[in-house]
């Protein structure tokens, strides 16, 4: 799978009224590039991959990340990385939508 | 190695009048997270990486990126993956600077 075009990764956003909404941009065994998309007050619950690393990037809004029992405020810009193994999770604390790339390397089994 | 801190890619950028500057944010055997950083005119000349996929996400400046011989002209917050095996390349066509995040799984032998 290759994708010779530019990604806008706000037109790709798959928010939902009932929970956190997911969305791939790019997966192969290597990397999952995909979306987490948080109305106000919805969150991620905190969870750890055995043997894989994941980096947020802020897309667009503000919310709270919590890692090794940290409690983070980021917003649009800001990059954290939970290597595998350590506890991470997200909350929606502002007003707004929170949109965040996520990166999965290797990719989640399926 | 463990980040439990807020990254703000623009304070890690590496900008050198002779070349392409490059930093590292976070590696593991698993991904490599990094910064490409451009004067005007610079340029990082097409190349490949075999069994590696790479993410580009333009944290600011505009450039001109090459992929499957196309050139797709892109600019802060736009993404572009390139495969495994798929020539890539970039050149800061602005008048300003231009910084690039640029992920890489797995992360390259040492």
């Amino acid at each position: 799978m290759t994708h010779p075009s530019i990604i806008r990764p706000g037109e790709h956003a798959a928010y939902s009224p009932a929970k956190m909404g997911k969305s791939t941009i790019f997966e192969s065994p290597r990397l999952l590039v995909g979306l987490n998309a948080f109305e106000p007050g919805q969150e991620h619950a905190l969870h750890a991959h055995g043997g894989q690393d994941k980096v947020y990037h802020v897309i667009e809004g503000e919310g709270l990340f919590l890692l090794e029992g940290k409690e983070l405020a980021m917003t649009a810009g800001d990059v954290l990385v939970a290597p595998e193994g350590v506890l991470h999770g997200v909350r929606n604390s502002g007003s707004g939508r929170l949109l965040v790339l996520a990166i999965l390397a290797p990719a989640p089994h399926r």
